[in-house]
């Protein structure tokens, strides 16, 4: 029987894997046998495959039987192909070590450098390069990087220690210290490894692979890398690493070596120009980590241009050879270029549709593809507002451009009170010296972030490009006091609640609150749209309850309103109308106050159809408790009474008789169309004497009269039939018709568990995602807020069910309503109108369940076209 | 083409229809063509069978073609049987007109007697009667029936006419006037009419008939019918009415003439003896309305002894030839005896288990037959409460022991005022003169019924036998003025709101409030429940938080416990500890307090396991809100505070924190044991310390912890594990340990629709069916109260949703549920635990699902393990 192979070589011009095997060897491990294959200079190393790390995980954290040998043999290979040997005091191999999983999580895993290094190895390095002080700062550095990553040893305990040198020496940087300095480091860091950990520091370096596997292995199941599969949606499956063993090549070995991180277009524009950072006698982590600031990359023309040629051209190649924007990280060791990484390159929303529409101009990808390049909520990051160019600003700062859009908060200095503000519906800006990956949840609350060092490149930045938030970074004209909860810029000191503009796209901070504008739709947008709109076969509808909202969201692409709530012509002007109805004594003293309001509908009603000329309507008749639209306290109850003319008593009474224990679960919905049908009566008539008016005036008009909480089908009929006889009299009355339907929300378990019922009478259904989420999991979206962060968190639920369709329960209720409404009316019209009708998974999850249309808020009516495009293609694989 | 027969005649000893055709002809028309065919003397006629209604209401009231033809056809052969003619001077014929479904619903429809007489008419019945005043009285009668019933001519005006008659004619009695005052009377009502209804009385006989048919059909669709169908759960099917025409004969043609009703065996107790009553000279409806008191049946051996014996004999005949207690109606015309009715009679539970046992004794029924003949709702009446006999008793007056049990209640004097006192929560009394079919809604939302007129057989008796409700019927003492809203007796004068007590088993009625105790089981009860435990295949359990209810449970049959709630104990003396555990301000000190809780909980376990030893006791975890157990207002808060020394504003913002918007679907079930695991671990220690104390005594304890509110299986795998980990825990502290199982209450519709999920680590899903109630119809009981009420009147809701299982919506989640779940974990043990769990129809669904077991409160475990019994047995047919 043949061993299952675990691990795959790369070098020499070969590489035992491909770009094709991202699952097994990882995105990282798979384009360095790519490249490797294409003849690229890469260091050459071997890939320990994600089957260990599945393997690892199945099997208490073993290893399989043969892992070890092949190690072994390929260990043995590179240290041939180099003619290096690990541990050898003339020629050591050096290596890195780093994860790497199909798809790229970058900060969640841990790498480590130099790995190979102990007391002999580092004379061997000393030899090699002729360097003392980069040798012993080689080793410095990696015991610290091992004895933080692998052994879990404290990262300040190191600082401290580097700190107190420095300060002993008289010195402020590094680079001031000697070889002597970093060797008593190096010393100091092991005694406090021994003595925070108990063990010695491992100086075998087959003994330190082994470790540094394990622990790569560790990170990919601890909870920062959980927590950032969630958030992206990452499977467990795809998230899974591989580890990849490489020869180290070294950026800081002086003044002709150099380290740096390059896009093939501009990941922030989306713009065709080769860009990027780097730092000369840097290693790796310097750049990513943002603690130096580096140069762009067009600098590295002067300073080494056959270096430079060489790697425009390989990012060319390697675009040309993906079809896909490139992300590349290099290293330039005494002058010799080589290639560590290539992958798919991040960007911003708006780089996205640049890129994936000039791609398709350019011959290299199809429209199709284009359209599953742009990731539908990253539509939301051009849609984002930004600074009003006519405001009157006044610039604090400048930083770094390193995420579009704009934002406007308080200051908030940690990520933990960035997410409690928040969560009490603050909206602030998390401003940090750098980010790290602790941050994400706050990053994920705030409304931008702004950092005093770190590049275009840094956590926080290629944090908040993939979030589609506002950031500026490496702002070192701040001064942030973190223990004080304050900044200091040009003197002025902002603290905690301190209002601050921030523009991502310019880098400017600005003092207080400035006012931002909605962003233009740019013509790349367009045409991406244009292509959606071909492929998609869901119709997109919006959630619109004014004539200014149905315009807007005719301006996003929107083709009808999926649901419009008449309630907030209730809350209006018509207000006092609305509580004459509620304590009115009997029926005609109702119907009384009710014609009152007769008239603000019909007119709302009226431009609304003229917004949506040609395109269906549905609006949904009255849906919240009456006790709603009634005073809560006594001063509002006096005040009231008076104003209208009613006794005092009388209205405590009504209020306290209105109260209800669970309003959610009260009388609201159909339930008082059905005790009050004159309600419905009057929003029948609004509506089509509106219908009418509109229609006369030669606008096609498609009223959709939907009736709201419907759970059992005597209801429905009940209420259909209150609105068809509203419809025959005004027809009647006004001598023109027109074509309406007559349907209802499916937002109860029981109405999708007797969908059949109900479709026998009703017209359409649109599944009201919001409330049926709420009964499904019976839980209150106001009152879950207590726990259902804890739940998400702590992976009860992979998913706030509010935000994304759980799928697996209310999704399976709406399969059940849709194949059952469908069984007793083949050509039921079925959309959905909750919030989820935005949201990218649940519009595939309605076209999966053939849905006529999906509704949601104007804003989010591009996500939806893109979506339900990307559906199609996605469906088609 | 035969046209379909609608007539079918009954008559000189032969019917053309028989027993079995019920469902045709409805139960009197049956019955009249098998008594015909038995040879039993009953008087010659015809039935329009139910088509013919399902006809009229499906086809806009019209009637189906060729009807006429067949009635005239019947007609004329009744009239040659007769040797009558409609409207003949010398030998009319007269007859009854009579509705009659399929299912009896005394009361609810309407009759007409003597049809067929007009002014001459009139001329051959004093001919052939030879009695004048006897044929003026029928015409008087049958014109006043007719205008009333048949052309709704209000009773009052007649009434009104009457008694202006007598009182002109200086007479008290209706026998006191004379042949030419009720000729007077006829002319007087037949102007009244006119009057009212703008057209003459209609004199032709036959165009009498066809408008008394239309009356019947009629009928069977007012209000009052559908009321009655909805109340005792009779399907429209079953609903429909024949229309039976049948021969008169005269009760009140003098002194030698009579009508009754009787009984093969006493109704009320169920003992084998022949039961009725009688009036002399009067027609049937005068015994059924209870206008006048009639005589026991026993008296009639006096008075006629050869009718006497001939109607026993035809009792027995027809009570074993139906084997089963008969109720018949009968009249002597003139010495001799006809049957008018036959049906299976109406009878308290007491009798129906006592008669059913009997039966089976007596080998004319087998025990299977004998346990569908006791409604399984009607053991309820067995298990009601009596007077305490040694209560202090002042019987202040005495009537008719008309349906058993005691009732204490206030005074009211209108069916409307007994509804809505009994809304608010009052027990009432219900004290009428008569009621009449109006007042079902009163009779059933009141405690008892007292009426001053009316025998064993009157309205208020049988209806009152049929609801299980206490009644004193015929207490002529009562001088009640109804307008007055009060009753006198015996000087004394109660008005409403007055407390009385009825006892329905001997007639008293008592002064005041009187102590109640609860009824003792008889032997025949124990008896049927052994054969209904022999048939059964579901276990029954109880819902018992206490030793004390659950040693009730095991006498009432309950083999374990489905439902202890554990909350009891947090509320009772337990409850400064839970307030303390709630302002705890971190782990540690919420442990502290939950440790002076163990104790009590460990007690309350070990007592319970002690009283269902060697049954499955099945123990929920916490489920209420916190605030539950917080003060609600600003004095109990300070007094609180005081009291266990907290700061009043630490208390006050804590019950701030804690409240709730719709706390149905709040923080509360298994979210508290997550956000606190340490209230489950507490919780399962006392569980697992009390098993192993009580299981060291020898005594086999069957623990079942159950997880409340679980909704997604990620929910239940934590708790589960915190359980878990508690056992191994306490049985290694303890040295032993004992078997459980961990299951979950499925009450959301999600834990429904991901059953297969959660059943993969649950051992048992209990239906918490209240819950999942609410939640699939988005109703919270409390609040839908304010309209839940109007849906069950107005047939949008079958049934309140919460006292019977909702089987189309609610149901279709049993099922989905069941089904994934055993799909999952083929012996997954499932149960219901809601208080449906108690009602028969939901039992017989929860064993067509193949449940386990059902769960109800002690009082209800007998009514539970008789409609089990009762599903295998239906499930057999």
């Amino acid at each position: 029987m043949t061993q299952p192979k675990y691990v795959y070589f790369f070098g020499a011009g070969e590489g035992e894997g491909d770009a094709t095997m991202k699952l097994l060897l990882g995105g990282k491990g798979a384009n360095l046998s790519e490249m490797t294959n294409l003849g690229i200079p890469v260091p050459p190393g071997f890939t320990i495959s994600t089957e260990v790390c599945k393997f690892y995980y199945d099997n208490e954290k073993k290893y399989p039987h043969g892992l070890d040998q092949q190690i072994t043999e390929n260990l043995q290979k590179l240290e041939d192909s180099l003619d290096e040997k690990f541990g050898d005091t003339e020629n050591p191999l050096l290596v890195s070590v780093r994860s790497g999983a199909a798809v790229s999580m970058p900060g969640m895993m841990d790498t480590i450098l130099n790995l190979g290094l102990n007391d002999d190895a580092v004379k061997g390095l000393i030899t090699k390069s002729g360097n003392e002080r980069f040798s012993y700062d080689a080793y410095r550095r990696f015991v610290q990087m091992f004895g933080n990553v692998v052994l879990r040893v404290d990262h300040d305990e190191f600082e401290h220690l580097l700190e107190e040198k420095k300060k002993n020496k008289g010195v402020t940087l590094d680079t001031e210290l000697e070889a002597s300095d970093l060797l008593e480091l190096v010393k100091e860091f092991k005694h406090v490894i021994k003595q925070k950990t108990g063990s010695d520091f491992p100086d075998e370096p087959r003994r330190q692979l082994d470790m540094a596997r394990d622990a790569v292995f560790e990170s990919s199941g601890n909870p920062r890398a959980i927590t950032y599969r969630r958030i992206n949606d990452i499977s467990e499956e795809l998230g899974r690493t591989a580890v990849n063993v490489q020869a180290m090549v070294f950026g800081n070995m002086g003044g002709s070596s150099g380290t740096g991180v390059a896009f093939s277009r501009n990941p922030s524009t989306g713009a065709n120009q080769f860009y990027g950072e780097f730092l000369m006698n840097a290693q790796g982590e310097d750049v990513v980590a943002g603690i130096r600031t580096p140069l762009p990359i067009s600098e590295l023309r002067n300073i080494n241009p056959d270096a430079y040629d060489e790697l425009v051209a390989i990012g060319l190649k390697l675009e040309t050879h993906y079809k896909d924007m490139q992300d590349v990280e290099f290293t330039i060791q005494d002058g010799t270029l080589y290639m560590l990484q290539t992958r798919n390159g991040k960007r911003t929303g708006q780089a996205a549709v640049r890129i994936a529409v000039e791609m398709v101009e350019e011959g290299l990808i199809d429209k199709e593809t284009a359209l599953t390049r742009v990731p539908a909520n990253d539509l939301d990051q051009l849609l984002h507002p930004s600074v009003d160019p006519g405001a009157s600003v006044e610039v604090i700062a400048q930083g770094l451009p390193a995420s579009p859009g704009a934002a406007v908060g308080k200051v908030v200095f940690t990520a933990i009170r960035a997410e409690e503000l928040a969560a009490e519906g603050e909206k602030v800006i998390l401003v940090r010296s750098e980010t790290s990956p602790e941050d994400i949840g706050g990053m994920d609350a705030a409304e931008g972030i702004l950092t005093a060092r770190g590049g275009m490149t840094s956590h926080a930045a290629v944090v908040a490009r993939g979030m589609g938030k506002c950031c500026v970074a490496g702002c070192s004209d701040l001064f942030i006091n973190e223990e004080a909860l304050e900044f200091i810029v040009g003197g002025k000191r902002y603290g905690e609640g301190d209002f601050i503009t921030l523009n991502g796209s310019t880098g400017d901070v600005l003092n207080g609150q400035v006012s931002l504008i909605q962003p233009e739709l740019s013509g790349q947008f367009g045409i991406l749209m244009e292509w959606a709109d071909e492929v998609r076969t869901l119709d997109i509808r919006t959630n619109a309850d004014t004539p200014e909202d149905a315009k807007n969201a005719r301006g996003f692409g929107a083709e009808g309103i999926g649901l419009c709530r008449t309630e907030h012509m209730f809350f209006g002007t018509g207000i006092d109308a609305v509580r004459e109805m509620i304590l009115a004594d009997d029926t005609f003293e109702r119907k009384q106050a009710l014609t009152k309001l007769l008239s603000h509908q019909r007119s709302d009603f009226i431009g609304i159809f003229e917004a949506m000329a040609g395109y269906p309507v549905t609006i949904r008749t009255l849906d919240p408790p009456l006790h709603e639209f009634l005073p809560k306290n006594e001063s509002e109850i006096s005040d009231l009474a008076e104003r209208i003319n009613v006794d005092v008593q009388k209205l405590r009474e009504r209020v306290e008789e209105l109260h209800e224990f669970n309003p959610m679960l009260g009388h609201r919905g159909c339930r008082l169309g059905i005790v009050y049908p004159e309600i419905t009566e009057m929003q029948a008539r609004a509506i089509f004497e509106a219908a009418v008016d509109v229609s006369k005036r030669g606008i096609k008009v498609l009223p959709e009269i939907m009736i709201p909480l419907v759970g059992h089908i005597n209801e429905f009929s009940l209420q259909r039939k209150v609105v068809d006889d509203i419809a025959k009299e005004v027809f009647n009355e006004t001598g023109t018709r027109v074509e309406y339907l007559i349907g209802t929300m499916i937002e109860l378990p029981r109405a999708a568990l007797t969908a059949d019922k109900i479709a026998a009478e009703a017209e359409f259904f649109s599944y009201g995602t919001n409330d049926l989420t709420q009964t499904t999991f019976g839980m209150s979206r106001d009152d879950a807020v207590k726990f259902l962060d804890d739940y998400v968190k702590n992976g009860i639920l992979e998913y706030d069910p509010f935000q994304v369709l759980d799928q697996e329960g209310v999704g399976s209720l709406l399969q059940i309503g849709c194949e059952k409404g469908r069984e007793a009316r083949p050509d039921l019209k079925v959309g959905i109108c909750g919030e989820h009708g935005g949201e990218p998974h649940s519009v595939k999850f309605c076209y999966g369940l053939d849905f006529n249309y999906v509704s949601c808020s104007p804003f989010r009516v591009p996500i939806a076209r893109l979506a339900a495009a990307q559906a199609v293609i996605e469906a088609k694989s």
